[in-house]
């Protein structure tokens, strides 16, 4: 039977559901049942939560796991049961941390995924609308505003790589396929000769490639694997012979290309 | 001067800058100067970090805040030193945790937001694929898939808000602007007709909306003022009118945006 584990938030619970995720993945053995309860921001929902926790515990026979962010101390408190076993993130850091700093902390709900100021929320929305116009080697002219450019076969990952750096980091990437016409000549695609400097390879083991490829297009030439090993092999040359640094998306999540692809290419976020 | 703030990873750095984060927007007077400092998973890494934090704490003349999401206890003692303070996520809790599943946890470095399984990635990819290709009233055949369909006015932050729902939680977002055609007629437009339960409205301040437009195309009737307060109007009257739930986008980020509406829709996750 999986153990429960509640993720409590004042909020959007993101914040909570990382923190628990973090700390769960450490228990590879055991499985886990995750419920996110956002938005627990008054008496009567902190006493409703409680009340499913409770049930929950009485459904398991075995206590639930709180994973709990809230600010407010008095809504937290209703959590620390005895049918549940409750980690509270403030609790354990706001107090080390306010006597750090010689002053209060505001206690105020809301404010880490709350927008902060129109100009950083404009930058991201804008490195969101660059990255969703400069998709799939579809180039307008501002391709010198681009902070990145991804190069790569079909299906490496470099869209949802793309638009991660744009979400998260406020980061304007492009992206570029690369294709069997763009091998064989070992130089560049014309278009990216003027920014050499921007580009970032994304690679893929071959194998994975056709399995993705396959689930697209079923039975195609583009899928088959000796296409794959062809175009992989024609692009990893490409960039090594041009000097283009380059990743390998196949064990790798999103997450880890995009920051791994910042931290190599020595790009800082444009917000927080 | 700003009090500089590090969050220490020994991967991507995501928790460790998310935790820190919740905490120090606690801390509304402080000006902090943040530095991640990510994949650091050696000794000799963790020696070069604690080299930069000991630097930047002689030039702040004030030790520097650390925030620490590292796995190895060894790697995270590198970090308890005079000239810093220290807060270390999994010390905190790990502990706990172990008591109260009984068992060590397995110390390994870079779970969080490693790959889990393919089927995982996939689920996030589609969907990905599948807001990318249903964006902006782009509906191809396959419109019964839309775990949800965003509507609003042009700018409304749809898009981003449905590649968020994509990227973080696998869900398939579709969106469609309502335009000044569909106004007047006090009924959905055709094609949404049959989607009725899937659909979700976002709306903005029409102050804010003639900003965001203006910057997009100056003096543009588009972008007037009158024009905003005319459409803002209109397509709220129209979900009110047709019983479609909708928020403001105006004071809330694009994670607000897309938690509300998984809790208000009622929609789990797809991915961990």
């Amino acid at each position: 039977m999986p153990r429960t584990a509640f993720f409590v938030s004042d909020r959007t619970g993101i914040t909570s559901e990382m923190l628990g995720h973090t700390l769960l993945t450490q228990f590879e053995d055991v499985k886990f049942h995750r419920v996110t309860l956002p938005f627990v921001d008054t008496p009567e929902k902190a006493q409703e939560a409680v009340q499913k926790i409770r049930e929950q515990a009485r459904l398991d026979q075995c206590r639930p796991l709180v994973f709990c962010t809230m600010v407010d101390e008095a809504l937290r408190t209703a959590f620390q049961i005895d049918e549940a076993f409750t980690l509270n993130f403030f609790e354990a850091f706001i107090g080390p941390l306010e006597q750090e700093l010689s002053r209060k902390s505001s206690h105020t709900v809301g404010k880490s995924h709350g927008i902060t100021n129109f100009e950083e929320y404009k930058t991201r929305i804008d490195a969101v609308n660059y990255a969703m116009i400069h998709d799939d080697g579809v180039m307008p002219r501002d391709l010198n505003e681009a902070d990145i450019i991804l190069i790569g076969v079909s299906r490496a990952a470099k869209t949802p790589t793309c638009l991660y750096l744009a979400l998260q980091y406020g980061i304007k990437a492009a992206n570029y396929p690369l294709t069997p016409e763009d091998f064989g000549q070992h130089t560049l695609p014309r278009l990216l000769l003027p920014y050499r400097n921007k580009l970032f390879g994304l690679t893929i083991d071959p194998v994975r490639l056709a399995q993705i490829r396959e689930e697209r297009k079923p039975g195609s030439k583009y899928a088959a694997l000796d296409n794959c090993q062809f175009e992989v092999n024609e692009a990893e040359a490409l960039m090594r012979h041009v000097g283009v640094p380059y990743l390998a998306s196949t064990t790798r999540s999103i997450e880890e290309l995009a920051t791994t692809i910042m931290h190599q290419a020595g790009l800082t976020r444009r917000n927080y």
